[in-house]
């Protein structure tokens, strides 16, 4: 297996973290997409979809799509179970991941994407001929952000974690959700301890620097 | 188990559809969200996040986001295999899944919901007090819902359905996607004859109704 990865890029990161979470190591090959190699001939080759991350299976199948490849690996290595261990375990588990990243991910994603000047014409990814900013979807996306907090604020009020009293993959997009809108200047509001005492905690996992 | 659906919307759809593949019929209740049934005290008790549908287990947990309830659907009643099989299989369609969310009912609904009059103050789902529509998103939504056909197209042009060579939830987001397009006067394009061919058959499934 091999992992086409970006070191400063939210979603392979969390691909990374998972593997970490798992205590699995895998070759990485860094794709530079500041640099747009994601839509250079070779990387075309890979992925036509031209975004990061994917996962090359020793077959030659590529998995791209971040939860497509942590549903992989999970698959392949159930323990610790990061996706869940039943069926209702398995549905909390990803309803709140998908809660995560619509509204977390996506409402950071919003925001930075089009604001910083190394997202002109980056209004989505994996275009070769751009996409042009959209600068109203700025504030649009620091307001979601905001309801996103306090919605994750309620939740970890009464849970240790996102999805429950266990560790799972939706800790890992809502914290990587948080750290992405910080290249937005999104930053936790102070009404929301349970979201920081619980953020102090991820900070602390090894995974967190993965 | 019930389910909080609305007949006119896309995602209660996806997962009408599901079951109706699955041979599974439970009892439902609508939540009218034109008339803001979502924001009214007696559906916030069911689900504060103000968003159909909702799956309610015999034990009183309720489960939101379309695909965490096909998901619970699918532990439950394993066949007819809709999320896959194996490790390789669920990777695929998970993949396949998330390419038509993003950007294919994604860019649909950034379409219907910044220009339809229906969804005036209606930005984005789940706000009580609303998210105003950004002009500028029906056109990104068109392009983006144009790139999708033509990705699509590539796909159905080597595999028989969406995921490859059978049925699975990917042909339910894809379809519906379509469909949702169709609001905001997305058509088919001419040049995709695989996704007319392919969207024929689905249209011809019984589930398409549901």
């Amino acid at each position: 297996m091999k992992l086409y990865d970006f070191s400063l890029a939210p979603n392979p990161r969390r691909v990374r973290m998972f593997l970490a979470e798992k205590g699995i190591e895998i070759p990485t090959q860094q794709v530079d997409i500041r640099d747009r190699e994601q839509f250079g001939e070779a990387f075309l080759a890979i992925n036509p979809h031209s975004v990061v991350p994917v996962l090359e299976l020793d077959d030659g199948t590529r998995i791209g799509e971040s939860v497509a490849i942590c549903r992989y690996i999970e698959e392949q290595h159930p323990e610790p179970a990061l996706m869940g261990s039943d069926a209702k375990e398995k549905a909390v588990i990803e309803m709140w991941n998908r809660r995560a990243e619509f509204e977390g991910f996506g409402a950071a994603a919003e925001a930075v994407r089009n604001s910083l000047p190394l997202f002109e014409d980056r209004g989505a990814p994996g275009v070769p001929g751009g996409v042009p900013q959209i600068p109203a979807l700025v504030g649009r996306g620091q307001q979601s952000m905001g309801r996103f907090f306090d919605k994750l604020d309620k939740q970890l009020a009464e849970n240790g974690y996102v999805a429950g009293d266990a560790f799972s993959i939706a800790d890992i997009t809502a914290f990587v959700a948080i750290e992405f809108g910080k290249r937005a200047e999104i930053e936790m509001p102070d009404s929301c301890p349970n979201v920081a005492r619980w953020h102090e905690e991820m900070t602390a996992r090894p995974s967190a620097s993965a």
